[in-house]
This record gives structure tokens, C-alpha cells and sequence, in this order.
């Protein structure tokens, strides 16, 4: 992030492409720059004109009278490379391109990209944009963008991936009464991307919380660094678009189709502690109560409502957000009882009723904020005939000043309480329009707090207690890349993983009836029986499986059969029958696999396997390297959790094992970036014991080494 | 409904209770029907006063001049049953009671309902409320409630059961410039009821729509045939609060514990081709669209945009509310291509750019209005520098006028985007703050047309196919009951289900060793023993199941064991062990059941079974009677109907057979309403065939009969 200080905080900045034209960006830049209050010098740049809004214009950044901090241009992305140029020459020290033209129209585009980063290859000059509206920086009373709204002063930090809804957000901000501190278009990030706004906001420790809408990111590892660093501190709030990927690729691995591009996000966002919300208005919403509100210190809410309707709408909604009503004490309760009218709800909500006025709106918080079993407080306001919407929100903003609980507002409907969500807003109380909205934000923060948490969970072991024979998996790996194979079989993938401690269930290749006999007698019956070849995916599909295998004369039989099926597959090679010993289903299956991510490289998913993997896509994501306390929390995450801790199936499996199971592999994963796509499916667990009784990789014949390593492990508080 | 005519349409209305003081309900009912511009007489009762409003009050209702059509009742509670008797004597043909301090006060109140109910039967008057705000009827001008809103003229009938929210919606509503018809406060329901209502405005041919905020029902048959013959023709949207039931209630039945009240509701909605929407915002979006927009043809929307962001984002709404992008034709991308600056978006989402103006959106919205693939518009402006958001809604509402495609729009933004809504809105085309909103009311008017679909959807064969003997069963039943046994047994409840062609497994009982062996030999091995026993519920859990038995030896020593483990539980009467035999696994397992909601009657889930029953929860419920069509779509909206229909797995399992299994248990549900509970858990699909292999049935003691039909066949068009 280096040399971003000269870029949001310029002594002088030059406006190259300033134009008087109406609706011109250059008008606007200048209109925005000067009028913003800028104690800085302004300097229009433009060949044809010599004044631009009152103002007297240079031809080029190197006729100005001095070296200047910030260069916006302004000009056709085709003359962009030449300004460049002139702006190094002139000694500029940061620029900033709003211009469009260039990635995103393609091709030629592209080029132009090239060109400008060779250009400031080494210069040490940044660049935020191009394709962008600038920035607003309120402190500074900097507005060096074209939007057409300004920004109020504010706490927070807002950084956004799409140019078009700056304006949008602003419009919105502006009604909500939300200030920003910094407000920045990112643009295409050339040069200056997320990782270095966030390390240089991290210096400034008047920015209580950064929001950011994201379309994707270009350099995951820098941002993942960059935002587990900030999330420790102060909170990252981010609305990411683009949630479902439509794009249908094929994929060789259960692993590969079950974990989608943007749920690997939610999983790289959870590791960093940044909190997502759904859209625009939560991204808003969400960061003013976090800059505004203290941080609730559990889940456990309190309604203060004068009407049932919403209060059961806050409820639900509670529900649904994993919150908690909170229970109110015996103490509470007398209080109330004392001071609410003869049929108050007698619980929580607390309703107050539709004559509820400002005293009784203030008694009630009074009884409640001394509560020790309450995190937070909904305040909401349903009008009726004798509501009065202002006079009971200044009592509230009043009363609550100096709590340690988080307050949160919902004023229902329009113009008639309107004012009375301007003035809680102003008094630091977000407010919204629906009891929804509120337990929304609160239970967004609720997740900050236990994303902290994470992030500073105590050390736990996570050296690895076997040994395994690298040179050994070396050479089957190398085995294979010569062959020219990519998919190393179950016999193999198996043999690799027993290094690193996973319960596979031995298994033996038979090339003949004969030997598969043989290997079956010495196993011992039951047997399970699969074909064993490179081109067949799902063997379970064209017969290439044959389980519960009771004699010698079924093994026979069933060999026969296999290979059978197996050759009506066009093009595959048959590399004999598999054998190993039937587990008896103990009704539970697992998958534990590998992908690689385009974004964030590899991720490691566990969730329930067998036959149900793809019905139910019952999973979690995580990203390597993992320790016991992340294994954990990724079982923990899934629904088949509940089954291996069900007393009810008397499974007695051990939690631990397959915890332990889970960091062995994410082991794997670190020390082999080789192997792209891993499959260990179905783990059966069985009286309380596991068995991987299938396993599949995949190669990549690059190897991309370094690749694995995004995440940060959670370090214990300084 | 008899008798609401004269309380929607009353040529006179006195005020009980109408009172001068200021805040009072007596004077804001005054204030309200006096100032809208209704055309007949207003009469203020009150014995104490002399005049209301400057207008003559009367000491009460004996005393009027006339006998009036409707009285309005605000007086104290304990009162209100002499009023309501002197209204009667004075032959006043409606009432309204606003008073609140009936039953959602407790005991005393619901003395004072039954009190009030006894007084009108038999009398023919109606009565609304009471703890309501009264309605609004813009046609007639008559505002006969206290809300601190008026309503503006329109197409919806809004009923609301909560008085509280009234304000708030009409608050909202004024904003949004949404108008109503009807505006009903519904109150406590001790007389008029949804149903009575829903008859009631079904004849007003000028209401386009019903809007209903719902808390519970009452009279949930009435309701299901008023809203199905309703929806039929004009739809009813619900907000239904109250999602969660948080009271833990103990169910016997795996279906007890899996079909929640609120999910029991959805089925419900569903089956009356009810829409329901989350909250009140939606509700008024929703229902303003239906009556303004044309219904969809299908799910395929075209995105009409500015800006990349909020088209990402709309396609994300589109495909997380099961809707599609629509696909664009040669001839509209030709056309667009001429049309459009070089660097459109080249497909759906059709980004205009940031400079595109009202010409450029008119010229999309033409080409895009003759695609035969596009059934519904979704038109998006995010305001940017040189954007015309009053310019561009005009210009789109004159273009779209008289399309029979489905237009909405979204104007992001506040203030600078304000007015451009505001102009779309009384041109009659929806506009909403994000892209979100505008998909999903899109979705949920696409659910109506296909809810329709279904309502008129083609007769199918219900007749029952096989004989069952009621009789026997019968027999079985009363035996029971004579004993005070409500638990059926695994035995005899297969005995009641094979009447009924479910495939159970026949299933023997041996109350010794010997006999146990004898008949595993009989039905060859492997079998599988159960523990019969009417207070063990839970048999896996207690070590009293033994499967995969192979040998005469095992028999013999399961038996012991089973015994042994079920005489550890205390208080169970052991009958002895159930022989069967054992079905291979063919990894599904599925489960039908019954129970009785305390609001809908009888319900029938069907879902995956077994093990992971209560894990993924993955069912669907119906409301009997069912026809093959209705069972069908049962299993369709289950995850495991994927597994059934897969070819991966070969099981070749008939769905036509599962859903004849499905329909023949509905007539046995509806044959026999003194079966409270039914689990069949696990059926097994082995083969392509189906088991039932374990079942359970609770009886009632009291039979509730007639309980069970509550919903409506479809029947073909008329």
C-alpha cells in the first residue's frame, strides 16, 4: 500500500481533461473539487482551453508551476498510456484514471492495460482505477469524483468494486443520514486493489468500520492478509454480487461440483472475520450500526414494542437469524410489572401497548438495560392514534446514551415517523422500517463478534502425529505424470492417504478371477468388489460395483460380471477388479475432499457422502491450513454433525477421530499442491470407527506450488 | 357472509362513544367519518354530551330517529353487551366494536366474547371485532375506522388481524401511492371472519386483489373454500407472521415433530392457491403489481439496465427465486446490436451503460417487448452522472402501455431517483428500490398463475383401487381402545396399512426363541427382529433391533438380547419380537405420515426416511384428499425425489407406484380420522420396489370426525 498518501491526501491535483461542457466528467471533477471546500490547489489541464470553471487551464501536466500529488484523468483511454507517461515525467506522485475503455471492453482494452502498468512498472507512482468515479475523503473536504452526490462525514469507509451504484449508495447514505469517511470507486484495480485500501484505511484509526461491495477479487492472498489484520481490530463489512454461478462446468470430483465459487467466498470471508451481508441497503445499514452502536456481547435480544404484530415479526425474524428472545429475570419482570399498564404482554416481547408513550417507552429501557441476560435492545414503534413517533424516539436516544448494549430501532411506516428516525439516527440509534432489518443488522454484528472471536481463539496443536513417506507419494504421483495419467485410482489415492493417517480400508487389485478369490479369502467375507480403471468416474453407474459378496463362487461370478460392464465403456482401460473387506453401513457416509478455486486456491469441504452427497449438499468449506478448533468448527457447520452426536444411533462415533482426520488431510493438501482434486467418498462410519472405502485424485500437471496458503491461522490476542 | 352488505354499504352510522375529547377514539371516528365525504347520516351517541363534532348527539341508540345500518361501538368492554343488546332492540342491522378488553386479555375478556356471542344468535346481525380499528372504503367515501391515515381509491381489499399495524400499512401504502378498495381492520374475528370477508368481496367485481396481514385463523375450512374459490379467479396475497413455533411440544411421531405449524400454513396457502409473501412491505408490493401488471406467462425475465451491479444483482434474485434469465433471440440481439453503443452487455442482463438516456431505454424495451422468450421486464436505473431518472420513467411507461408482458421496475437510489418512481407508479408499472425486491414480486406473481394452474388443473383418478376391509380394521382399532392402548404396534399397524396396498413387509410377532427361529425360517434368511413393545417408541435406541440375522443360532441369541435390553426400560410391557424380512438397503429410504394440525386437521408429509429423518428434514406436506396430481407434486418438492428419478443409482424405482402408495394412504387418512399419528419409517426402495418396512400408528381417543377434509379438490375450468 505503499505511496497512498499522496493519493488521498494531495496538496495539489491536477484535472487533466477539464472541461467546461455541461454533463462532462471533467466539468464535474472540477465542479466536485472546488466546490467541496479543498484547501489544497486545483489544476485544470486541457490543451484547447485556458480556463476551466473560472479557473486558468495548462496545456500538460509539465507546464504546471510545481510538482503535483494527484493527477485525475479524464481523457479517452487511447491517449491514457501518453498522460501517463508525462504525469512520471512531471513528477506526479499518484494518479487517478476514471476514464473507461479499458478491461472490460475487451480485447483492446486489455492491451492498453498492459501498456499502463509497464509504464509504472518500477516509478513507484499508484494508480487507482481506471473505469472509475474517484474517491470523497470528508475530513479533508476532498471530492476528487464525478458522482452526483457528495458524501457526509463520517466514520466509516466505504470502498466500491462498481462505479454506477456509487451514486446510488450515496443518494441513499445521504436520506439515511450516513456519513463516510473515505468513499472510494475502486474501479478495474490496475494497480491500487482491495489489500492496499484496506492496509492504508488500517493506519487511520479514525474509520470505525470498512464496507465494501464486491463484484470479485484479483489478488486473494494479499486480501486475505490485509482483511484478517483489519477484522482483528475493526469490522469489514461486505456485499458481494455474483452469489450463484450459472456457468455449468464439468466436473471429475463430488468436491468440484459441490463447492461453488461464491461459497467458497462465504468461507474465505468467515476466515478473515469479515461479516457479508445480502445488498446495498445492509451494506449501509450494517456499517453505520457497527460505527455507531457498541458491538452486542451475545445473541440474546430484547423487543421493546406498543404492538403485538411487530413484535411477533421481530420474533421470527430472530428465530431465523440463530438469535435468542432474551429471558427476563424475576427482577425485570416485577419492575415492569410495576410500571406497565394492567395488560402488558408479560414477557418478551414487551409490549406496551398502542397508549404507549414516552415514559413508558422509558421505563421500560430503564428495566431493561440493567438486565444481565440481555445483549440487545429492538426498540420498535407501530403508529397509532396517539403515538407520538419524535417524542418517544428523543426519549429513547436519551435514555440509552452511555449503555453498553446495542440499541437498534424500527420505526414502521412512512412520512408520519419519519422525523422520528431522523433524530434517533442522529443520536447514533440506527433505525429502520422494518422489525426485520433490525434483528438483520444485530445479528450481522452478532456474527463480528464471533468471527473475533475466531480470529483469536488460543493456539491449538496442530503438528502432524504421523509420518508420512513423501518420497513414496512422490513417486506414484510421478508415476503417473509420466504415464500421462491425471486420475490416480482408489488403489493408489488410497495408499497416498494412509500416509497422512486416513482409515482407509485396505484394498487389493486383482487382475483375474483367481487372484480376486484369493484376496477375498485372506480379507475375509462379507466383500465389496469394484472395477478399477482410469476412465470410469462413477462406478456405481454402469455396474462396476458388486457389495455384500458372501463366497468364493460370488466372487467369481461377480468378477465376471464387473469386467463385463466395465468393457462396455467406451475407451476405458481396465485395470482389474478391487477387493477389500464390506463395511457393514452403519448408515452414516462422509466426504472429505480437495478443489482448487480460480480465486482462492485450494479449499478443503467435509459433509455427508455417499449416495445423498449431491441430493443434500449437506457441507462446509474450509480453507487450508486447518487446526483441530477450524476442523471442528467445519464439522460443526454441517447437518450430518448432528447425526455423529446423535445418542439416538448409538454411533459412539468419535468426534475427535474425524477431527483429527480432517487436519491430517488439510496436512495433505498443504504438502501436495499437486494433486488438484481429492475425493474421499464415502467414509462409512461404523460402530463408532471409520473406513474411507473409496478415494479418488486428480493431478494437475502444473503444479502451482505456493497455492495453498491464503488462509491465516488464528493467533492468540497481543 | 349474510348480513355484510349493510355493514360495507350503510346509508346510516351511529358513533357510540363519540366524544369531543381531543386524542380520544370516539373523536378521531367522528373526525374520519365525517371529513372522508361519506353521503349518509353520522349519528353520535353518548349520553353525556349534547353535541359531537357540532353535530346533535343522541343518549342512545333506542333514541336515534331512525333505525340505522350501522352501529360503531367504542365504549369501555364491560359495556359493550348492553350496547350491543340496545342495538339489537333499536333493529340496527350491523356493528363494529373497536373496544379493546376481550379476549387478548384473558379469562374475563373471553367471559365478556361468549357474553356478546349469546346476545347476537340467532339475530342476524353481524358484528366486526371487536379490538379493531373499523375500515375504510374509498368508493363510498365512508372512513368508518380511527387510523391516523386515510387510504387512497384503488383496486386491493386489505385485511389486516392486527389493528396495531394499520396505521403503519396505510402509512406505507400513501407513500407508495398504492390505493385500496377495502381496508379492514379484522380484530378479534367473534363474528365475521377471512371467510366471511372473502365471500363478501368476491362479489365486488372491481377488486383486483386481496391483501391479508394474518396472525391465525379460526374457521380454517370456511377459509379454505372462501380463498380457493377466490383465487381461482383474482388472487390472495398473506403475510403471515408467526413462522417459528418455539413451544416444544412433545410429538410421539417422527411427522408430529417434522410438519411445524407454519409449514402446515404454507401447504395449506398453497393448496387454495393462496401467494404468500414475508412481510408487509411485500405484501403491499405484491399486491399492488397483481392488480396493476398483467400476470406473467412464465418465469423468463429480461433485465433492462444501466449499470453491470444491479444486474448481477437481479440475476442473482432471479435464480435464488427459481426464476430464469430470459434467453434472448438472433432477432433481438441483431435488433439490440444495431441499436445499442459498441460496448453493450451483448445478452440478458441488457446493460444500456451509464450514459444511456430515455431514447436508448425505449429502443431496448421495444425490441425486448416482441420476444416470444420473455414473459416478464425488469427495467433498472442506478442513477449516475449524466442519468434522467424523471425523463426515462416516462418514457417506459408510455412504451410498455397495453403489453401483455409483465413490466417492473427499479429506480435505485433516494431523492434524486424519487420522483421517477413516483411518475412509474401512477403510470401504473411497480417500482421498487433494488432489483431484489422487483424479482422477487415478479416470482411471486409467477407463483400465483402457477398456483391457478394447478386449482384448475385436469381430474384425476382418486378412485381407490384396492378393497380395503374396514371392518377388520375397525376391529383392530377397537381393541385397542378397549385395552386404553393409543399406541398401535408395528404388527397390527402393517395389518391396518395392507388393506390400503401399502407394500408393508410382512412381519411376524414370536414370544419365544423357538417360534422366532421357526419363522425366520419360514421367511428365509437374512431377516431382521424387532422388539414389539407399545410403550418402547424409540427401538433402535434401546438395542431392541437386530438386522442382517443370517443363521437359526443368531436368532436365537438376538432374542435374548433384544429381550434382555428392552426389559432395562422402565415401565415397557414387552410382547415379544417381531420377525421380518431383511430388506437390502438400496440407500433410500423414504417416509409417509399423518398427523392432525390443531388448526388445518390432518396433514401428510412425505419425505426421506430412516436415519436421517429428523437431520435433513427433507418432506413435503399435503393436505388430503390427495389425487395422484397433488401427490406428485408432493414428491416433487422433496430433495429425495431427485434420488428416485436418478439414473446414477439404477434403482429403476416406479414414481407412479410411490405415488399410488401416497394416494392410497390419503383415503385411508381420511377413512379412518381416529388415527391421530401414522409414521411409515423407514419404506425402503430396494430394487425398484418399495417396503414399508416399520410403522406406528396413535389413536385418539375421541374421534374427531369430518376433520380431515378441509381442502378442495381441483376440478376442471368452467
Amino acid at each position: 500500500m505503499k505511496g497512498l498518501q499522496k493519493l488521498f491526501d494531495p496538496k495539489s491535483i491536477a484535472v487533466i481533461g477539464a472541461s467546461n461542457e455541461q454533463g462532462s466528467i471533467g466539468l464535474s471533477l472540477m465542479k466536485n473539487l472546488v466546490g467541496s471546500g479543498y484547501k489544497g490547489t486545483v489544476y485544470p489541464v486541457n490543451p484547447n482551453r485556458k480556463n476551466v470553471f473560472g479557473i486558468r487551464c495548462y496545456k500538460s501536466v509539465l507546464t504546471l508551476p510545481e510538482e503535483i500529488d494527484l493527477a485525475i484523468v479524464a481523457t479517452h483511454a487511447k491517449i491514457v498510456p501518453i498522460i501517463i507517461k508525462q504525469c512520471i515525467k512531471a513528477k506526479t506522485k499518484s494518479i487517478i484514471v476514471v476514464s473507461s475503455g479499458f478491461g472490460e471492453i475487451g480485447k483492446e482494452g486489455k492491451m492498453l492495460e498492459k501498456e499502463v502498468k509497464k509504464i509504472l512498472r518500477g516509478t513507484g507512482v499508484r494508480l487507482l482505477g481506471p473505469n472509475c468515479l474517484g474517491y470523497i475523503r470528508t475530513d479533508k473536504k476532498i471530492n476528487a469524483s464525478f458522482a452526483i452526490r457528495n458524501a457526509l462525514p463520517g466514520k466509516i469507509a466505504l470502498i466500491s468494486q462498481s462505479g454506477a451504484l456509487c451514486s446510488g449508495i450515496l443518494d441513499w447514505a445521504l436520506k439515511q443520514n450516513v456519513g463516510f469517511k473515505y468513499f472510494i470507486s475502486i474501479g478495474a484495480m490496475l494497480d491500487v486493489d482491495f489489500s492496499d485500501l484496506i492496509e492504508f484505511i488500517q493506519k487511520d484509526k479514525k474509520v470505525e468500520s470498512i464496507a465494501v461491495y464486491m463484484e470479485t477479487i484479483k489478488d486473494a492472498k494479499a486480501f486475505m492478509k490485509a482483511a484478517t489484520k483489519f477484522s482483528k481490530k475493526r469490522p469489514i463489512i461486505v456485499a458481494k454480487s455474483g452469489r450463484f454461478d450459472e456457468s455449468a462446468r464439468a466436473a471429475i470430483s463430488h468436491t468440484g461440483s459441490m463447492a461453488g465459487d461464491d461459497e467458497v467466498f462465504d468461507a474465505a470471508f468467515e476466515r478473515a472475520g469479515i461479516v457479508r451481508v445480502e445488498n446495498i441497503q445492509e451494506l449501509v445499514g450494517c456499517s453505520q450500526a457497527l460505527a455507531k452502536q457498541p458491538l452486542p456481547k451475545g445473541n440474546r435480544i430484547a423487543i421493546i414494542t406498543n404492538a403485538g404484530g411487530p413484535g411477533v415479526m421481530a420474533t421470527d425474524a430472530i428465530i431465523q437469524r440463530k438469535c435468542k428472545l432474551a429471558h427476563l429475570s424475576k427482577r425485570a419482570m416485577k419492575a415492569l410489572e410495576k410500571e406497565m399498564p394492567m395488560h402488558w404482554s408479560r414477557g418478551n416481547p414487551i409490549d406496551l401497548l398502542g397508549d404507549a408513550g414516552p415514559d413508558r417507552y422509558k421505563k421500560a429501557i430503564e428495566i431493561v438495560l440493567k438486565e444481565k441476560n440481555v445483549d440487545g435492545i429492538v426498540v420498535i414503534l407501530s403508529p397509532q392514534a396517539i403515538s407520538k413517533p419524535v417524542e418517544v424516539a428523543k426519549a429513547i436516544a436519551e435514555k440509552i446514551s452511555g449503555t453498553s448494549k446495542t440499541v437498534l430501532a424500527c420505526w414502521f411506516g412512512e412520512n408520519f415517523v419519519e422525523k422520528g428516525r431522523e433524530i434517533l439516527r442522529k443520536m447514533n440509534v440506527p433505525c429502520y422500517r422494518t422489525p426485520e432489518s433490525a434483528i438483520r443488522v444485530f445479528s450481522y454484528m452478532n456474527s463480528y463478534r464471533e468471527n473475533i472471536k475466531n480470529l483469536y481463539e488460543a493456539p491449538v496443536e496442530t503438528e502432524l502425529k504421523v509420518k508420512p513417506d513423501k518420497e513414496k507419494i512422490n513417486g506414484i504421483i510421478a508415476s503417473y505424470l509420466k504415464r500421462g495419467q491425471i486420475v490416480v485410482n482408489e488403489i493408489d489415492s488410497k495408499e497416498i492417504l494412509r500416509e497422512y493417517g486416513i482409515p482407509i480400508n485396505k484394498t487389493f487389485l486383482s487382475k483375474n478371477a483367481k487372484q480376486a478369490v484369493k484376496e477375498a479369502e485372506q480379507i475375509g467375507f462379507p466383500v465389496a468388489m469394484k472395477v478399477v480403471s482410469d476412465e470410469i468416474t462413477h462406478k456405481t453407474d454402469i455396474g462396476g460395483v458388486a457389495l455384500n459378496i458372501v463366497s468364493k463362487k460370488e466372487v467369481e461370478s461377480q468378477f465376471k460380471k464387473i469386467i463385463k460392464n466395465a468393457k462396455r465403456v467406451r475407451g476405458a482401460k481396465i485395470k482389474g477388479v478391487s477387493v477389500q473387506k464390506m463395511i457393514e453401513a452403519g448408515n452414516i457416509e462422509l466426504i472429505i475432499g480437495k478443489k482448487n478455486d480460480s480465486v482462492f486456491g485450494a479449499v478443503i469441504i467435509f459433509g455427508t457422502g455417499g449416495i445423498a452427497t449431491e441430493i443434500f449438499k449437506d457441507k462446509s468449506i474450509g480453507l487450508p491450513p486447518l487446526n483441530q478448533n477450524l476442523a471442528r468448527r467445519m464439522i460443526k457447520n454441517t447437518k450430518v454433525n448432528k447425526l455423529l452426536n446423535s445418542p439416538r444411533i448409538r454411533l459412539k462415533a468419535d468426534v475427535s477421530e474425524i477431527t483429527g482426520i480432517l487436519t491430517r488431510f488439510s496436512h495433505f493438501v498443504v504438502d501436495f499442491p499437486e494433486v488438484e482434486e481429492v475425493d474421499i467418498n464415502p467414509i462409512i462410519v461404523s460402530k463408532g470407527k471409520f473406513y474411507a472405502v473409496d478415494a479418488r485424485m486428480v493431478l494437475t500437471r502444473h503444479a502451482k506450488k505456493g497455492f495453498e496458503h491464503l488462509a491465516i491461522m488464528p493467533s492468540r490476542k497481543k
